[in-house]
């Protein structure tokens, strides 16, 4: 909790709230008639709008991505440790936009809204929506906000795959696409995880096929489980030994089906929590967003091809210890942008840590992160005839 | 299903059922007044007892390793591929016997056997057992067949833990310790795994404590999530990958959360078909066996110092995919058996299938296992006062 504003704090931030009058017709077809979006801005847009750099959310996160709402809030933004003045991304140099994503629970129109056909919410009726989708939302969040082309789009994970679908989808509005921890698609055992966390939600009896709401329930038990299932994804098992090993929380095992070790005890707490915060309509969502990424299809199965529509710059970071997007991954990305003659460069930081690391300050990833951002010069973007046909 | 039955099968088999009259104290301080194992055998045991294998199941094996129960049976036993005449544990030459352990569901005394206290079903009453509960009931077996030492224990697994149990809490009657797909003990991320399961379990509404039997309900959704994360550390990222990729059902996706791709399609299915087959008391106690198995923490959590007591010889085997105990864990046991000056042998088996290959008839471990087999001499216990003391 800050007594004070940390020196290399945006410091109290507050949320803004757009709203889309024009319909926005799905990838599944569907049509919302009317969005809204929340958004954060940290630091200053400059007079030719060149500076603006966007952030995009990973399955469970949300605008609040540095800073505070409050004196006294319990913690900073999501990833505070990337954002703020001479950080990563220098808020003395860039004007940052971290915005909720359609279908959240965090302010944007998703399931918890009302769906203005039945003036109830929608719950289980709010489409599925896609990382293109998500970007198409977030480009009429940059048409709001003026600006014609970011200096950079970044994100890690699930974030790191809207990026990748912004610089395939609109490749004249990005200059820089920094990737990391991602895939190009999830694997077979990837959406495997997916499907028993969608599974526990959906035959919680609490969860009423997705009209909690009106029962006065949440299906508690499904999120605890969904979410206990992605924290073991999110850590290595080195990370878990370090954190955990086989500690017992009474020193002895007792016999019985109680919580013992520390790791269950850390699982089932990391649950409670997320039961809490988070919707389980959205989560749903999230989840199927994640299974159906795959750019490549639309170009043959190419990513290459796929990849050959960009024009930005790539930054693509993968972390030793994650399995969940393991390095593997990552270095599909970069061969596929090597194939298609993009400019790319790539760093796998060895560190101890896990998907999670993306979160974090790994120094080596810091400063690697941070030096590719300050070598980004801040020219506006240039149309001319030919660029804008 | 054989319509006749293979050349290299043990043919059909019979399971036996043996009753111990004496009662059985446990890890946890509790009694079986007395208990049943049941066991099947295959080969001839020979006259001076010297010829026989102990076959140690994992951890939703029973007592039916090889052969079968009869004629149009749709699968032989779990084992099948390593135990029949000619295979790995040639019954030509061994008389094998696999047993459910105590605490199992598939004839043994467990969960679902009755309690004398109550002559009702024991249900959520039936006491943890651990390894060395199930090692010491195998041995009352051991003594019923008038087996004085084992030529070799083999188990894969949690079967694995088992044999290493045995060469340390019972040196005298262990030849061979084949361990294989095994740990020294479970990871902090193993544990998470067996957590999640478990509350899967204790969490759904038809498990009424433990007491489903007598509602007339099965907690089918719980076991059902249990199985399908179970397989998802069975199977290698790469087995799963080649199997399903990424292929759909129904050839494209429908933006709903029914089953679409073959990998949801298929850990469904395992699921289902397991909470037809295993009893979900069973099964908690199983994975609670898994958890406690660390035969170091008697010997100052030093390995070596409780190898030290063996004086069986190794055979150590890990493959290459297998994430949920990988090599790093099998070198474990085999650093610990060096430094004890143990007569260790190690084979890293390099195949895509990951930790499930044990089942399996991959050609290197196939020859591997069979030639160190075909290497035991068959010799009879010599009981010198020496060796007695």
């Amino acid at each position: 909790m800050p007594e004070s504003i940390p020196k290399d704090s945006v410091g109290i931030v507050k949320p803004e709230t757009v709203n889309f009058e024009e319909p926005i017709t799905l990838q599944s077809g569907k049509v919302l008639p009317h969005f809204q979006l929340v958004y954060e801005t940290y630091g200053t847009l400059n007079s030719d709008k060149s500076n603006a750099v966007l952030v995009c959310h990973a399955l469970s996160g949300h605008h609040h991505a540095a800073g505070y709402h409050a004196m006294g809030d319990k913690k900073p933004g999501w990833w505070d440790t990337a954002i703020g003045p001479g950080k990563a991304i220098d808020t003395n140099r860039f004007f940052v936009v971290a915005v909720n994503n359609l279908g959240g629970c965090h302010g944007s129109t998703g399931p918890t809204s009302i769906n203005p056909d039945t003036n109830k919410k929608y719950g289980p009726d709010f489409p599925i929506v896609t990382c293109k989708d998500w970007v198409n939302s977030q480009v009429r969040l940059s048409d709001h906000l003026g600006i014609l082309q970011w200096a950079a789009i970044v994100g890690g994970s699930l974030g790191g795959m809207q990026v990748m679908q912004w610089s395939i989808d609109y490749p004249e509005r990005i200059k820089n696409a920094i990737v990391i921890a991602a895939a190009p698609k999830l694997s077979a055992q990837n959406i495997a995880f997916n499907e028993i966390a969608r599974k526990a939600i959906l035959s919680d009896a609490d969860f009423h096929d997705g009209h909690f709401y009106e029962k006065g329930t949440i299906p508690k038990t499904g999120l605890i489980l969904a979410r206990m299932l992605g924290h073991i994804t999110y850590l290595s098992d080195a990370a878990m030994r370090e954190k955990f090993g086989r500690e017992l929380r009474d020193g002895a095992i007792s016999f019985d089906y109680d919580v013992e070790f520390q790791v269950e005890s850390y699982l089932n707490y990391q649950g409670e929590v997320f039961s809490k915060n988070f919707d389980a309509n959205s989560y749903l969502l999230m989840t199927r967003a994640l299974d159906y990424f795959d750019p490549a299809q639309e170009y043959d199965h190419d990513l290459a091809k796929a990849f050959a529509q960009a024009s930005c710059n790539f930054l693509i970071v993968s972390f030793t210890t994650d399995w969940r997007f393991s390095p593997a991954r990552s270095e599909e990305i970069v061969e596929a942008l090597l194939e298609a003659k993009r400019n790319v460069s790539y760093a796998e930081i060895d560190c101890p840590q896990g998907h999670d690391s993306f979160l974090l300050d790994v120094p080596r990833y810091t400063q690697l992160f941070k030096a590719y951002m300050d070598a980004i010069q801040l020219e506006a973007a240039v149309t001319t005839s030919e660029e804008s046909n």
